[in-house]
């Protein structure tokens, strides 16, 4: 369930402190430290899972999972009617830094095209 | 299931040509018409859903179905290892063109960040 040394594992045990704005048994949202918008989450498994490609058909419906937090956090932090981008990076062209498989959610301005 | 004038209805419809790359019972992918990566890839629901926030508990699972398609995807186009970014646009402020909720599988290229 969880990878020696994994950054993300280690905020989903609470060995690193993190600020958290979901969670339930199988997920946890928490703010990037480095936020590139106003409203920059990650959410992520709890279960470390490497990246994107690594999903199955046994797992997939974890994606979904995601979505709807990510959903219910847009619309507590205001930002669902005007906008927002989720992103997924897989691998290193996509600049996925680290690898325990995350999902972006930004809003609270504009977005350019193309996303990155 | 069919919103009267939407783009991308026409098109899992096959009333409107597209490139498309792959397709079951539930999704279409196809290539974007103006490609903003050397692999860009769009994939919908055939069924009219106008965004990512209108989902719930009931058709959530779409969004993994949409990523596992996505992963077959990128394999078989060889961006896989390399990395490939997967964008979802919600709303105005995150340059949501199409009211048919749509993913943007892009890949072939390194990918800046913020992703826009």
């Amino acid at each position: 369930m969880t990878e020696q040394g994994c950054l993300f594992c280690r905020i989903a045990n609470k060995e690193i402190p993190a600020k958290v704005v979901f969670e339930d048994s199988r997920i946890i949202a928490f703010e990037d430290v480095n936020p590139q918008a106003p409203v920059h989450i990650l959410l992520i498994p709890k279960k470390h899972i490497e990246k994107i490609s690594d999903l199955t058909k046994d797992n997939a419906d974890m994606v979904g999972h995601l979505v709807l937090a990510a959903n219910k956090i847009a619309a507590e932090q205001g930002i669902r009617d005007a906008g927002y981008r989720l992103t997924i990076n897989c691998n290193k062209d996509a600049g996925q830094a680290v690898f325990h498989l995350h999902m972006h959610l930004m809003g609270g301005r504009k977005f350019a095209w193309p996303p990155g």
